[in-house]
């Protein structure tokens, strides 16, 4: 169980922390208490080695297809946190012995790991250990590590085995062939490995620096080279009162880099000039550089993302922080060759892979908080195009089919074909969405759409938003099929959203997106027509435009039933049994239908995994769609409650949007609920559900549903909307977005809503229907809700 | 630390146990306790996993090279044997909670691992567990497992989780790619996986049984599947007195298994009979299984190799036996393509390869127990001679180039080229042996020698052997280097056995071995001519007999040099500065030289790594070689007293032979002393020592000092000789022998010899230089000695 409570003073609601040790329960602070800076993804594993670890290393973008009976995925890199400690000759562990004070905490404003307690060796020997860790927010290449231990009582010999340990995996698949490894001067290690297919070399590098009682130790340590590894044996006596200090700077860096391309690449070189760099890193230690890192993260986290929330829940402002904290070692500000895995870097799950939790769930923090990553990772999609060609004309369509699952740019499709047990077959389930889980091209059109609209990015289009846009569209233009009976396209044979429901026909998320995608494609290539006629030649889609035009325009678009105005998530939803899904809807632990139901029987029941109709209703208000989704709020009310009633929230992408939308209807208390619910899918007492790795487009849902729904921010067709609804709980919230380039700093109460504007521009916005200038600052006061 | 003392009665001397348990020194009981059948090797590591545990499955002859960047390997299959145990939600292990009467014993006699103890849990809950294991001897395929429980004070909840796991790696290094894995009929495991490279596949099946109270339960199990792993969890509620027995019935099969060969080969038909098979073993149960593995066992090792040792110290007895269950264990009956590894089948380490270490260490058992096997064992060397032929070629030679280290028959050379870290330099150091360690191919073809002396195979010779020496003269005779100056040929740059000294010139072994090897190239030559022109026309020999005749006269044979006799084992090594040896030849862990000195230093002091003088002399007196190796009585002396003190024994193939050529020269006490720490090289005190598996030869070397020494029986141009000399401790020894196809039953005392035939061929021995025919029984006084 997480405490929340640890920050005192300065740090208070700062520190996210565990106060019990459980050798059952590792994965939880491994995955949340993570270290990253966007380049590397670490892991928290412990320093002394446990059973039931998953201990990783990540490096964005080194994807590697291990084999071809496998997709790519980011590979597990070489360990170097390990430390094999003994004490008197006996493995020292937290499963041994008894141990006090013990707290292993993630101080989310200096980014920085603590481990610290007071172990009495089973044999009564007293020693007080503390354990530090970073990732560095500047030399994106360094992790800093710090072992402290003092002797309380009796003398002890302390022994550690520290080193590089390349003999890791991703749960037994090796993605490495073996390279140089040796030991140079004495004490600093060098492991190289290369990825067996996509031959990315990395290059690791270790030096370790002693100390007893504050004096520098550069007594001889043993030195050993075996397969795969690389490792020092230290050894120290301590005597009561004595302290003893290891501090590790490790550096990774890869033949990827992107700060390796201005020079030709060469392997030689890179181990040379890592050495070099490590060398002079270690002459600052461990201290200085920890503080350079915890300045740094002030600068360009906490000064850039400001966000002060007062709520009765204290933990509502921590899981604001923790968002934050997350959205930054998640995201590739360095490099647009790159994208966001669906867990970070934080876990195997998902190897990696970017989904459409990117641009649905996770983008729209970096558009109004970060622009310029907001475009990096766009940019990363566009790079994404001439796969998502390839992709189209494998499945005999045109223009771009975006992959459900994208590793590397080139990589195309990269879900993976088979899941876990069908309990019916005793088989593997069969992982449909790599070929009919379709919606993905028009969700990356919107965020196209989003971001141009937020930024005004003119360039960005002009380079890359257009052509994605248009892509997309000649895609969607090449897969509708036309129903002779009907007289209109149609989409049969997807999943939506919901996953609990495969092949489906007319999904209409799916319709509605794929109609957006068509009818962006269209107003865009107007745009440039009128305002860049060069560029529009150079795009032709003057043909594309008529067809996009006449097939929108036959688009079956499904239409709510009567009298409940329900929207028929696809043809045949409406029509399946309803069972009683209280069960499921207390469950505990997510997915737990498939105890009692396979993958077919799902299908035919009327459950739904996550957001779907009340997603599309959040994303069509975003839009120009007004004529072609007019829905009352009384719709919106009836589809909301609808679809609630059967969403078991299987998918931790749906809570925060069922948030927005229970905030929109007025169904203030039940959206809070939903809020507290969506904080607790990462920092919440089930101790398992994280262990794969941090649910990214849920850490983004917290923002967007802070932002998004209890501030009421939205844009709807280039126009800055905000409608705040506090929670009861809340007195106050600020925060800063980016509009149009300029900063907007917010101050919400339940009575007033303050804007101050950083910019010389004028600003049109509007609340609870009425428009207002914001040129410097604006106060609207607010009516009860 | 091993205890010998467990066995009682019937079992006196029959058990290896380990009455402690200790989670760092888990490697020796898996690997001295490995259980076998020549087609797989199983280490026994505990059911519940521990940190430092090395859980292999290695399926002999199943060689896979994971990239171009290693060597091919034996692979480590997937595991069966893990149980993930919890009690009341708490993994279960020996690192928690109080555990009594520990015992965990292998019992030679019945082939059969048993570990046993009461376990109370850190919250006072009393168990009796009791787990056993076999590697079944009929049916090779099978392992057989049980764990049964008893639930001795409190309720508890019992939970396991057992399946099948190809997570497992060799250091890290995945040799297999993930196939099909899948539940059968509910309780039915089965997964499928092939070798990256050399394509086997890899069939696994398992299947639990299950009883509370001696009742068999079929209650549901939670079934999963995951990347590279299948596997059910089950849970029982036991109240105090209820018992709990889970029997685990695992087999494993491959695309390369012999019994495969004649029908064509398909997966799917291996997964539909392997899983049939196992259904009919199902209806068994553990119980029969084992007492029909048992009686396997009595019949075809114990009938076969009756060995009875009266000594005052009982551990010779339990040694002896030691020695012939693993004998037993590792060698390769049922198949004459595969090779005995110097690990055996029990640990990573040499990769499953064949050195010297069979032919010169392990094969004269065989030729003398089980000369099938024996044969067996040089066609699988036949069948590497096109191999053989390649490496010649490669290296700008004739004939056959036997590989330093082999692998599959076709693969080639397959040593590795880089090991440890060389303490000066912080790199790897190479390993040169598979370039330069030439006397392989002569030890091949005096191990043929000895077999065809000791069997009279004549369709081994025409079909096998003849060919093989053949070629392996035309291979020496093309190796050798004309010395203008000496107007000699000499043999340069090689290493000896001693691999202590690299790039030597006219290492001894070496020359006199080659020019064995072209004396019996002449030899046989001459017999088949006379015998077989037919085939003799078939070798085409005639103009090469030619080329050994001029090259074995004018080859440099060092001559010991004046006056103390001592033969110079290469040209430099008596002119290097001796050191103090004393700190080494005292070390409890071998190699402590290299803490010092790396192995370019070592290179120029007069050390040596294991017997290479001493095991010529050995070697050739039991060979023609009467001229060119006439050494007195004394020279034996000097040469083993010179070269005894400057021998390190860092091999474990070393001391066996120094046991015997101690006993020659009647340094009768130094010979058992050599003997007793021989038997101790796995079976000692020293904790680490077998981590990395069993040290093969010297398992054979124990037989063979027992026999070849105590015994005194040796051979000597086909004459059967009996010198025996009985350490003062041993009372008595019985065995049994092949020779000439012939059973011989030996029963030996300080006083008497005593020879019982079984045939009805008269056979000549000598003991004492006086010869004897034996018909059916001899009995022989001994003088004193």
């Amino acid at each position: 169980m997480l405490d929340y409570s640890l920050g005192q003073g300065a740090y208070e609601n700062w520190v996210l922390a565990e106060r019990d040790f459980s050798a059952l329960h590792l994965g939880k602070s491994e995955t949340v208490m993570m270290l990253g800076n966007g380049y590397l993804g670490l892991r928290s594993a412990t320093e002394e080695p446990y059973l039931n670890e998953q201990r990783n290393l990540f490096i964005n973008g080194t994807f590697n297809q291990a084999d071809k009976n496998e997709v790519t995925e980011l590979p597990n890199a070489a360990d170097t946190t390990r430390l094999d400690i003994r004490i008197d000759g006996q493995r020292f562990s937290l499963e041994f012995g008894n141990s006090e004070d013990y707290s292993k905490q993630l101080n989310l404003k200096n980014a920085e790991l603590i481990r610290s307690f007071v172990w009495t060796s089973p044999k009564g020997k007293e020693l007080q250990f503390r354990f530090s860790r970073f990732a560095f927010f500047d030399n994106l290449h360094l992790i800093g590590m710090k072992m402290e231990v003092e002797c309380l009582s009796h003398a002890v010999v302390l022994s550690i085995d520290s080193g590089i340990d390349a003999r890791m995996s991703n749960s037994g698949v090796q993605h490495f062939l073996e390279g140089d490894h040796r030991i140079i001067e004495e004490h600093f290690l060098q492991l190289t490995q290369t990825t067996t297919q996509s031959e990315i070399d990395f290059v690791h590098n270790a030096v370790h620096i002693l100390k007893i009682n504050d004096e520098r130790i550069t007594g001889k340590a043993d030195k050993d080279i075996d397969r795969r590894r690389v490792w020092l044996s230290f050894e120290a006596g301590l005597e009561p009162g004595d302290s003893f200090e290891m501090e590790k700077l490790i550096t990774v860096h890869t033949s990827r880099d992107k700060d390796r391309d201005a020079e030709p690449y060469s392997l030689m070189h890179l181990q040379k000039h890592s050495h070099a760099e490590l060398k002079k890193l270690e002459e600052k230690g461990y201290e200085k550089l920890a503080e350079s890192h915890r300045l740094a993260w002030q600068k360009k986290v906490w000064d850039e993302y400001p966000f002060e929330v007062e709520s009765e829940n204290p933990t509502d402002q921590l899981a604001l922080r923790f968002s934050l904290y997350h959205l930054t070692a998640m995201a590739p500000a360095h490099d647009d060759r790159l994208g966001i895995g669906a867990k970070a870097l934080s876990g195997e799950a998902y190897k990696g892979h970017s989904f459409w939790d990117t641009e649905i769930f996770i983008l729209p923090f970096f558009i109004f908080s970060a622009p310029e990553t907001a475009r990096s990772l766009l940019t990363y999609r566009y790079r994404g195009l001439p796969s998502a060609r390839r992709k189209a004309i494998e499945n005999g369509y045109a223009g771009a089919m975006y992959p459900w699952e994208m590793a590397w740019p080139t990589d195309g499709e990269a879900t993976p074909e088979w899941g876990g047990i069908d309990i019916v077959t005793g088989e593997r389930t069969k992982i449909w969405p790599g070929l009919i889980e379709h919606h993905i091209s028009a969700d990356i059109a919107f965020a196209v759409y989003q971001y141009a609209n937020a930024t005004g990015d003119k360039e960005f289009m002009e380079r890359y938003g257009y052509e994605m846009v248009f892509e997309t569209a000649r895609f969607w233009a090449s897969r509708l099929e036309w129903n002779e009976k009907r007289q209109q396209f149609e989409i049969t044979d997807v999943i939506g959203p919901d996953e609990y429901k495969e092949h489906v026909d007319n999904n209409a998320f799916t319709n509605y997106m794929a109609y957006f995608n068509l009818k962006l494609a269209m107003h865009y290539a107007e745009v440039v027509e009128k305002k860049n006629p060069e560029l529009f030649a150079k795009f032709d889609v003057e043909q594309a435009y008529c067809e996009w035009h006449s097939k929108a325009a036959q688009l079956h678009l499904p239409k709510p039933r009567e009298p409940d105005s329900i929207l028929p998530q696809d043809d045949t939803y409406l029509q399946l049994p309803d069972i009683d899904l209280g069960k499921y809807k207390k469950q505990k632990k997510s997915r737990t239908i498939y105890r009692d139901y396979n993958p077919e029987q799902v299908n035919r029941i009327q459950v739904t995994k996550q957001a779907d109709v009340v997603l599309l209703f959040y994303l069509m208000e975003q839009t120009f769609l007004k004529d072609d989704f007019r829905f009352t709020q009384q719709a919106k009310r009836a589809n909301f409650l609808y679809y609630e009633a059967r969403t078991l929230h299987d998918s931790s992408l749906s809570l925060t949007t069922h948030v927005i939308a229970a905030n929109d209807i007025g169904e203030y208390e039940y959206a809070y609920e939903l809020f507290r619910r969506a904080c607790l899918i990462d920092m919440g007492p089930n101790m398992d559900s994280s262990d794969d790795g941090i649910h990214a487009a849920a850490i983004g849902g917290i923002w967007k549903a802070a932002v998004f729904g209890f501030a009421g921010v939205r844009q709807s067709e280039g126009v800055l909307k905000i409608n705040p609804r506090l929670p009861v709980k809340w007195k106050r919230m600020q925060f800063r977005i980016y509009w149009q380039s300029q900063s907007l700093q917010f101050d919400i109460t339940d009575k007033l809503l303050k804007i101050t504007s950083e910019g010389n521009k004028s600003i049109h916005v509007e609340t609870d229907g009425t428009g207002y200038e914001l040129l410097h600052s604006l106060e609207i006061p607010l009516a009860d809700y």
